[in-house]
């Protein structure tokens, strides 16, 4: 995916700048429905060391690992947004140490300081394709309930690269069987934020043995007539580093994203 | 992209092993036309140090550098044809030391054995879009007059990633004016394979000053009433480890591919 940059010079930003702005002055909240019609990212941050196998890893596993910017070595910034500083600006970070989560903080500033060759990577959110899905009329539980998307890890193991493995971790949003197809066809039109889902129903397939106990976020309504639908999700490098042991690494917390200023629609296959 | 392994067992891929065996055996030719139906790969091959930059630059110039797999390192093989070699099987090989093009070769076996940490990056080839072309009455040029692709170094640099830097390296194929738009539509289906043009006519607005005088592959005729079409070229790389002084590279020779055992359909978006 290019760096669609163009569409800096014709789109206000100002909600994305907005809400950065609240999260950097504290506030933590899922970003979920937050500056709709703005692509929103998930953040993995490792040492140089570690970088060409992570981004070997999502060059292997491209569904739940689509990579949109990738910093240069001790940059905290992107050309996603510019002016952003991503020590700051997302709502929840998470620190990782020995594949161990060690701590969750609102400012990842002194966590960012500890190395000076972090290679920040933003990987495509399945929050970009809600506002379409929506303007479809397809309901989003986790926003008509205003809490956060439910997700699972799977059975499914990614494609491993050098020192990195891990499975696959799913978002969930319960559709009716008659707009499936829809949600599938207009998800399927935006690869480069997870793009189709990669499992309908069937849930006990994947490794998921009861839906109302998510390994993150939160558990959502699943009433009659309606259809588990799975996408791949950019949690997966968080799995990924679990899996692995890996020293120390810096990630949004799950659902707690880096709204870029780009446009959705940059996104549309 | 992920790697389309599925196919690999509802395809006999003997045109594309055949092809890799006589290469195997000494046999140097352009591959453009051989085997069709077949994916071709450019090729190049870096140390482990050089491979970050370089998937990097691959992931910051998805267009000129669209990556259809990566060895481990020290591995002279690729999912994307099981039982192949890439240390024998291109037709012609070029080595590369401080930038420079230091030799041709038909082997690269003993150039491979310097290291023991080369990692190979396959790259999407504009050959793989070719047979939709001429099935869809589209005459390509350099296969009629059995010649190598006109190549041209433009003048538009690519997004420089760590230590790499370069100019786009450029494919052209004349293209009747009513055909313009079916070649940019049936290429643009196969993103993988370096998608849809870059440029259409005017090719003094990308450097190329005189199009009989391409920096690699052969010159072509331009019929009247033909104009000259431009898609990004996986000799992209060869730019970069030349404007990048990279120390050692093993690369394809330009026109002389890899001819994987993925058929071209397997990157049809």
């Amino acid at each position: 995916m290019t760096i669609p940059t163009s569409y800096l010079n014709h789109t206000d930003a100002e909600a994305a700048r907005k809400a950065r702005a609240t999260y950097r002055d504290g506030l933590v909240a899922p970003t979920s429905g937050i500056a709709p019609g703005f692509t929103q990212a998930n953040m993995i941050v490792l040492p140089r060391d570690w970088a060409f196998d992570f981004l070997l890893y999502a060059q292997r596993n491209p569904k739940p690992c689509p990579v949109l910017d990738v910093s240069d070595p001790g940059s905290p910034t992107t050309l996603l947004a510019p002016g952003a500083d991503l020590r700051t600006d997302l709502p929840l970070y998470r620190i990782w140490r020995d594949g161990k989560l060690a701590e969750e903080t609102a400012d990842a500033t002194s966590a960012w300081a500890e190395r000076d060759d972090l290679v920040a990577f933003l990987i495509g959110c399945s929050f970009t394709f809600e506002t379409p899905m929506v303007e479809a009329g397809i309901e989003i539980r986790h926003m008509t309930d205003k809490s956060n998307v439910p997700m699972y890890l799977t059975n499914r193991p990614c494609r491993p690269a050098g020192r990195l493995k891990g499975n696959m971790v799913v978002s969930m949003r319960p559709i009716p069987a008659s707009r499936v197809a829809d949600a599938a066809t207009i998800s399927g039109r935006f690869p480069a934020v997870h793009g189709a889902p990669v499992h309908v129903g069937a849930p006990e397939q994947i490794g998921i043995s009861d839906l109302s106990k998510p390994d993150f976020g939160d558990a959502v309504r699943i009433e009659p007539g309606e259809v588990p639908v799975f996408w791949a999700c950019g949690v997966t490098p968080q799995a990924a580093v679990m899996a692995s042991g890996v020293p120390f690494a810096i990630t949004h917390a799950p659902g707690h994203m880096f709204i870029t200023d780009i446009p959705d629609t940059a996104y549309h296959a």
